[in-house]
């Protein structure tokens, strides 16, 4: 479906490229470019001409500026868990992976800030910050694989964004490689700057589109000593969403809340081992409420209210986790709910987000435009942020609808989105595959100064081009 | 020492000016012109030529399209409460004021945001959402007459910034005018967004240069219970300030966390009543600490926690707000320090920001530098976000030393602020009288990156030309 426009600039450039990172590093055999073809976006194959693992921002600025001068595509990879096909290598040319930049630079105690390198895997991240007692709140459901320059590039949420944000929150200083090859840091290590425009904001979430992270200075908060959880069963699931808003208005700030739609949950419970949830047949979702801080009584005073408010929602009996090795199956449970779900069958995942407050009308719609063009959809996700991942399964659809007229249908549910006052991605990006809908929700003028800015930054389009938009 | 290019394009067009927004709204006697040549800036003062005060959106956009189309330098402009003189009329020409659009739209309690329009005072808006229980956190001293607008143009802070953040964590969403006149919503109504660039926060803190604001979609969070306050006597500034961040490294998130250095407080008490703090001789500088919460219990037992760790660093003795009209007191003290040092004599601020930990040198090195240009100075601010508000005094400077020497002596200020990791504005905004010192913290390219955008958002150059760099 998009153009493949295959270059050869790039394999003519090979021994330059071998020259600047070391000839081990630059791969052209075909099991390897294979590796490098997919991420975790539906079933899409691209292959590139060249993977090359440069080790440092230096070389990162040669393989621009060669692939600048000579008009060479460069797409920057992080894991290649992304779901937007972000690091899909849509023109060929070459596949740009940060991998050996993987060095948590320092971690400093003394103002909470640690500085790190783009492909450290965020759960490493996490891990090394928490033994020093220090938090680093954004986790996507990969965390145990995603990395934190893959994260900056697509403003990664995760569960805990209700009540601690998402990347950009926590991005204070970015090191870059312009597409033209220069180094750059976007601002400076402190909490508060108004110094200058907000390069630092312009590049998170930029989907490599306009540079590649090299260092980032990330914020840490104090680690909250005790969390509590919670698994509230629904019998109705456009309830469980109405839930959702009321407890926020009564002033609780839960620290994770989480929405599962029936299948989800029992696609998940047959790929992972469970032993603690039973599912009624008259339960229609669930709610995962995480509530954390450092006084375990107040905690349990904010569980008892949660309850009561939940309860006027027509819920079943709620599972409290009793210790830690129940909580982990629970979040084990949520978290890999996507992998269950594509395991399940060839799926599409649309990354909807509305004020919180609208997620009934929102799931609501869904399912009514799934009913009007014949989809089932399973749907999951960040309820807290109104974050709700619409999951289309192909499930008996031919080719023909899948490719065809789900298209429709998909558009559809983006217009409620948009008329709901939301948008069509919270935390997966754009990338390859949702920049046929952008202009849902952006007119001309929005389209036009991204591209203008696009071209300030890359104006040969060389950097992981024709991703969010095309130029 | 800024040229000043006065335009009479605006008086040209004065008529169609008069029949966009109507002759009433149009001001040119010299009377008005010079109620907006001065803001909070030092002794600046710059006579615009024209002041006009449109209605709405749709008046300013009919405004700026005139305006580029004829060359017209716009100054937009909130309270004129700004201290880096982002809305001085530097090039003469129309000043745009918002004080019109001085409506709350409405207030979102399902949803927890605020639609509102610039130019509503801050403490109006907090107010207001007060009353349903809901909380805005940033506010600047100024809170009582800033506004929206200008708070959004500047990303201002304020003493609540260290726990709660600055502006642009409360800002989702902005409809602005572009300077080309185009009406525009730059996001979405939604608490995570990663839906092409970040258009949102790059207007916010852009000074008015790319587009002028017309509705905001903040965010809001429940309004906390209980606050508790203190204030700590330092027979030592260095030692005031090294207690901050063992504060935040022992876990505590205070709400607020603010540092007086004796000059500053003793000025202020002139200036208004006070009858519950002494200063002894042996007193250097004071830290204001407040924390607050759901749970009373849990925020006593953070005072005592603080307590102990700042008798560590020589503190005198504690005084503990007994009542509202105590803690109101200690913040008025607080808030009334710029204008107690501005009626105390000619100065400069500077408004320096460092990671926290660093705050302990950056205060010896400013009196360093002091004592070798010669220079007085009072320092106070948001000691928890290591933002120092540096207030240069003129006291017997000569005017040749003011205007010249001194210049030496600040931009040392802003190098050492620069190797301590830290940026020459925390909020306040690099406006016309910092951009000099930009190139300290900018490299060329970063320059270049900045120009060129302002050039894709305002191809004439005519909306707050020459503020923050020189196009």
């Amino acid at each position: 479906m998009y153009t493949i426009e295959k270059t050869s600039a790039a394999i003519e450039h090979l021994e330059q490229l071998r020259n600047i990172v070391g000839a081990p590093y630059v791969f052209i055999d075909e099991e390897v470019l294979n590796q490098y073809a997919s991420d975790e976006t539906e079933d899409l194959h691209f292959l590139p001409d060249i993977v090359i693992k440069p080790a440092n921002a230096e070389e990162i600025s040669r393989i621009l500026k060669l692939c600048n001068e000579f008009r060479i595509p460069v797409t920057p990879r992080g894991a290649g868990t992304g779901l937007s096909g972000g690091a899909l290598p849509n023109l060929g040319g070459v596949l740009l992976s940060i991998e050996r930049l993987n060095k948590i630079i320092s971690i400093d105690e003394r103002n909470l800030q640690v500085i790190t390198e783009p492909g450290v895997i965020t759960e490493v991240l996490q891990d090394a910050v928490k033994e020093r007692g220090l938090f680093y709140p954004p986790d996507p459901s990969s965390r145990g694989s995603c990395m934190i320059g893959g994260n900056i590039a697509e403003n990664s949420g995760g569960p805990k964004a209700v009540k601690y944000g998402v990347v950009k929150d926590y991005v204070l200083n970015l090191e870059v490689v312009l597409p033209t090859g220069e180094i750059m840091w976007t601002g400076a290590n402190v909490l508060k700057n108004a110094t200058g425009y907000n390069l630092t904001q312009l590049m998170v979430g930029s989907e490599g589109t306009l540079g590649i992270v090299t260092k980032a200075v990330l914020k840490l908060i104090p680690l909250p000593k005790y969390d509590l959880l919670m698994l509230v069963p629904f019998k109705n699931a456009e309830n469980a969403c109405a839930a959702v808003s009321s407890i926020f208005t009564a002033g609780y700030t839960p620290s994770a809340m989480e929405f599962m739609e029936r299948d989800a949950l029992e696609w998940v419970m047959r790929f992972v081992d469970n032993s603690i949830v039973p599912i009624d047949d008259d339960i229609q979702a669930h709610l995962l409420i995480e509530v954390d801080g450092n006084d375990v009584e107040v905690l349990m005073k904010d569980m008892e209210g949660i309850s009561e408010i939940v309860m006027g929602f027509d819920c079943g009996e709620i599972l409290f986790a009793e210790d830690a090795q129940q909580k982990a199956e629970l979040w084990k449970l949520r978290r890999r709910v996507g992998e269950a779900v594509k395991s399940h069958s060839i799926y599409k995942e649309e990354d909807t987000v509305v004020p919180r407050a609208e997620l009934p009308a929102l799931l609501k719609g869904v399912k009514e435009i799934g009913k009007k063009y014949g989809f089932h959809s399973v749907c999951y996700g960040h309820a807290g942020d109104g974050n709700l991942h619409v999951n289309i399964i192909k499930g008996e659809l031919s080719d023909e609808q899948w490719k065809g007229s789900l298209k429709t249908g998909i558009r559809e549910i983006f217009e409620l989105v948009k008329q709901l006052g939301g948008t069509i991605s919270g935390e997966h990006g754009i990338g390859l595959v949702q920049k046929e809908y952008l202009p849902i929700v952006f007119d001309d003028m929005q389209m036009h100064l991204m591209r203008q800015i696009k071209k300030v930054f890359d104006p040969h389009n060389i950097l992981n081009a024709g991703k969010i938009f095309d130029a």
